[in-house]
C-alpha cells in the first residue's frame, strides 16, 4: 500500500481493542526462570503468593502456559475511556531528520495518569475488587505508577494507600495532588504508619526515603491489614502480559496497512512497556513466523543489560521479595541521585532477561544530556513533550533513522513513547540550564552493587 | 440510530477535519460594532491595525461577510498531528449522575500545550511566516496561550517572544520550560527589556506583573522591531475564527450518528473556545435551519456577561488597544488573587457579546469551589484531569444532567472540554486542602470598575 494512504494517527476502532492478552511465556522453549522463596531456594507456590498479591493475579504470574488470557468485560470497557492508543506515524520527524526511514510510534501518554502504567493498574484494581478486597497498597518513586493505580481505584471504588518515596513526595507535591484527586491516601516514606518505617526513621532521622524502603512499607500495610493486597506496576510476569495490549494494538494498526516494522524499540526499566510492546511480534519470531530487531534502552547509569549480571537477585532493596532469575546490577545498586526520571530498577523482568540471554533481542545504554537532546528534538516536531524514560527510545530511534540515512535503507522503525514530561519539567530546566550531568558507573561501583547478590550453588554468575 | 452503536469517543478520519473555517459574523443580520480608534472613536481601518497585527489577520479581523474562509494546507497538516480531537460520550459521568441526559464533550487537551489554544496560534503563526517576519510577541498569563504559540513558532521557525506576568513566570516554573524547550525567549513582565517595563519597575520596584502590563511590553517589542508582529490567543474575532474548527469537527461527528445537541456548554473569558464551538450551532440558528440552547459559563468572580455592562471599552488595562464594544466590567476590574486559573478577562469577545445581546445565548456565573468540585468528579469517573478553566463547563453540563435526572428528559448535552489541570495542581491542592475561597465581588466592587469605561456620545451604559 502507497505511504500516501498511511495516516498520521491510525486508531483502531473501539470494537477491535484486544480482547485478550498475549503471554509470550507460552510459546518460549525456554522459559524464563521461576521465582524462587529467599529461604528454600525452591520454586514459589501460588498459595506463598497469595498472602501478597491477588489470587487472579498470582495464576497470571505462574502462568506459562496459556498463550491467551481473557480481558474481563469491565477492563475492556475501562480501555475504552483511553484506549485505542494511536499509532503515530513520524511524518514531521522524518522530515526533519531528512531520512528513508519510515518511523511509527505507540503513544501511550494519553491519559491523565500520562503513562502506560494504566493498562496494568486497571487490571490490578479489578482483580482485586473481584477478590472482593477493600483495597491495595504500593509504592511510588516518580509517581506515574502511583497515579494511574489511584485512578483504577477510584474506578472501581477501592482504596488505594501509596507509599510515596519521601523526596518524591516533596519535590513533586503536583503528581502528590494527582493522585489525591483520585481520591488516593498518599503517605511518605519512611513513615510512622508501619512498623518498618518506625524502624528506619530512628535507625536515620533525616533520610528522605528510597523505593526499597516504600516497597517494604506497602507490603507491611498490605499483609497486616484484612483485605489489602500489595501490587506491582513493572518486573512482574502479570504486568508484561496486561501490557501486552500495547503491541496487539500497534501489530493490528500496522497490520490494517501491511505495515511491516524492520526494528522495535522501547525504553527498559522493569520492561513492562517494552515487554507489552513487543510481546506478539516477539511471539512471531519464537514461532519462526516473522524476523524483527528489537532493542531495548536503558540509561547508562543503570545498565542493568548491558553491564549487569545474569543471576538469581533479590527484586527489592530490602530483600523481603522473592528471588527472580534476571539482569541485574544487586539490589543494592541506586543509580547517581544525577540520573532524572524512573528507569532506576537494579533488574530487569525475567521474560526480558531470558529472551536477551537467547539473543532474542539487544540492548543498547545511553546518557541523558543524549536523551534530553532527543527529547526536545522530538517535542519540536511531533509536538508531544515526552516524558524522559520515553526518550530513550526516541534517542535510539533517530540514531537508528540517521544510520539509515547514511545508507540509503528504508526501514520501518516502530517505537514505544510511553509517556508524557509534564510532570518532569525540573529535569528539562536542568536540561535547558546546562546543569545536566552525565554519570556513568566505574567498574568498581558494579562491583560494588555485584558483591550483593546472594550466592548459592546454581546461581554462578 | 441505538445508543449502543455510539463509541465512548467518536473520531473524525484525517480526510474530515475541516478545511474552512466558519465565521459566524458573515451569517448575522445586525454584526457586531466594530473596533474603534479609541483618538477619532471612527472604525478602526486595515492600515491602522497592520503596524501591530499581520495582514491576512487584519483582514480576517474585519471580514463579516465571508461565511467560509479556506484553511491553508500548511495549517491543516498540522492540524493532522494533534487533530481531529475526539468527541467524547460521557458514558461513565451518565451512569455516575443516573441521569437520563445524554452527555458528550470535545476535548481539545490531547496535545502538549494542553489546551485549545494551538488551533489559533498554529494559524497566527503561519501568516506571521507567509508574510516573511522574524517572529511574533505576545504576553502569557497562565501559560497555555505562550506555550501553544511556542509550539506553533517552534513548527514554522519563527522567533517567539512571551512576556509572562512575572508572579506566573515564578510560581509556574514549569510552564515557562515547556515554552523553552520549543525555543521561544520567556521574559518576567515586567522587565527592563522595554521602555514601559523600565517606567513600570521605577514606579512600582517591587510589582509582579499584570497582564495588562505584559500586553503592553509584547505590543513595545512587535512594533519596534523590524520583522516582528503581536498576536493575541483569544477575544478577537479571528481567534474565534480559528477556533471554529472545534464546533466544526463536533458538529460533522455528530451529524454521522444523527446526534442533535439540545444544549451547548461552554466557559468563557475572552469567548474564544466558546465561540469556536457554537459558530457551526449558531450558524443554523441564526439561519433558522435548527435551535439550540447555548450556555455561557464564566467565574463568579469575573461575571463580564452576567454582570457587566454592553459598552465600547477598552481591550486592555494599559488603554492603548482599539475600543471594542462588549460586555465588560471596566478594563480596570482584576478578579480577586483567590481567583484560579484564566477566564480573567474583564470583557468578551465582541461577537458573543453581540449574540448575547440579541438573546441567542445565555450565560450562568459559578463560583470556584463548586467549579473543583465538579471536576474532581468528572476526573474519577471520566478519567482526564479537568483544567479550572474547562471545569466550569462540566459544572455546569452536571447540574443540567441533574434537572434532567429531576425530570426524567433524556437532554442531549454537548460541552467543550478546553484542556487539562496538569499545570493546575496548586489549585486542586488548595480545593484539596479546603483552602481555596470563593469570591463574588460587590457592587461596590463592581461600579469601580465600571468608573473606568469610557464616556462619549452613543456609549450610554
Amino acid at each position: 500500500m502507497a505511504d500516501k494512504t498511511i495516516p498520521y494517527k491510525i486508531y483502531l476502532k473501539e470494537n477491535e481493542i484486544p480482547d485478550r492478552w498475549y503471554n509470550v511465556r507460552a510459546d518460549m522453549k525456554k522459559k524464563p526462570a521461576p521465582l524462587l522463596n529467599p529461604g528454600t531456594l525452591k520454586p514459589l507456590k501460588a498459595e506463598e503468593l497469595t498472602p501478597i498479591f491477588c489470587e487472579e493475579l498470582v495464576a497470571q504470574e505462574l502462568n506459562d502456559t496459556d498463550a491467551w488470557i481473557q480481558i474481563p468485560q469491565e477492563i475492556q470497557d475501562f480501555y475504552r475511556m483511553y484506549r485505542p492508543s494511536p499509532l503515530v506515524r513520524a511524518y514531521c520527524l522524518e522530515k526533519a531528520l531528512d531520512t528513508p526511514a519510515k518511523i511509527y510510534y505507540k503513544f501511550e501518554g494519553n491519559n491523565t495518569s500520562g503513562s502506560h502504567k494504566l493498562n496494568s493498574a486497571i487490571a490490578q484494581a479489578y482483580y482485586a475488587k473481584q477478590q472482593g478486597l477493600k483495597g491495595v497498597t504500593t509504592e511510588t518513586g516518580a509517581g506515574q505508577w502511583g497515579t494511574a493505580l489511584s485512578m483504577a481505584c477510584s474506578y472501581f471504588g477501592l482504596d488505594c494507600k501509596v507509599y510515596m518515596v519521601k523526596v518524591s513526595y516533596e519535590q513533586k507535591p503536583f503528581r502528590r495532588e494527582v493522585m489525591r484527586t483520585y481520591g488516593a491516601s498518599v503517605t511518605p516514606s519512611p513513615s510512622d504508619t508501619t512498623e518498618v518505617g518506625r524502624k528506619i526513621l530512628q535507625a536515620h532521622p533525616g533520610t528522605t526515603g528510597s523505593l526499597g524502603c516504600a516497597i517494604s512499607e506497602a507490603v507491611e500495610v498490605a499483609t497486616h491489614n484484612e483485605g489489602y493486597r500489595y501490587v506491582l506496576g513493572s518486573v512482574l510476569n502479570q504486568v508484561l502480559l496486561h501490557q501486552s495490549v500495547i503491541g496487539l494494538e500497534a501489530k493490528a494498526a500496522m497490520d490494517k496497512y501491511d505495515i511491516k516494522p524492520d526494528m522495535i524499540i522501547g525504553c527498559a526499566g522493569g520492561g513492562s512497556n517494552l515487554g507489552g510492546l513487543i510481546s506478539p511480534f516477539m511471539g512471531e519470531k519464537l514461532k519462526g513466523e516473522a524476523d524483527y530487531q528489537f532493542i531495548a534502552v536503558e540509561p547508562a547509569s543503570c545498565p542493568s543489560f548491558t553491564r549487569g549480571k545474569y543471576a538469581y537477585d533479590f527484586c527489592d532493596t530490602g530483600m523481603i521479595c522473592p528471588l527472580a532469575k534476571m539482569y541485574t546490577l544487586g539490589s543494592s545498586f541506586i543509580p547517581s541521585a544525577n540520573h532524572a526520571g524512573g528507569l532506576r530498577f537494579h533488574g530487569m523482568s525475567t521474560v526480558l532477561s531470558e529472551l536477551y540471554d537467547q539473543g532474542l533481542m539487544e540492548a543498547r545504554a545511553v546518557e541523558q544530556t543524549s536523551v534530553f537532546k532527543a527529547a526536545e528534538q522530538f517535542a519540536r516536531v511531533e509536538g508531544i513533550l515526552p516524558a524522559p524514560e520515553s526518550s530513550h527510545a526516541i534517542k535510539v530511534a533517530i540514531d537508528e533513522a540517521m544510520k539509515c540515512k547514511e545508507t540509503g535503507e528504508e526501514k520501518t522503525i516502530l517505537f514505544g513513547l510511553t509517556g508524557t514530561g509534564y510532570f518532569d519539567m525540573v529535569a528539562y530546566e536542568q536540561f535547558h540550564n546546562g546543569t545536566m550531568v552525565d554519570y556513568i558507573p566505574t567498574d568498581e561501583d558494579l562491583a560494588q552493587g555485584f558483591a550483593g547478590i546472594p550466592s548459592f550453588p546454581g546461581n554462578e554468575f
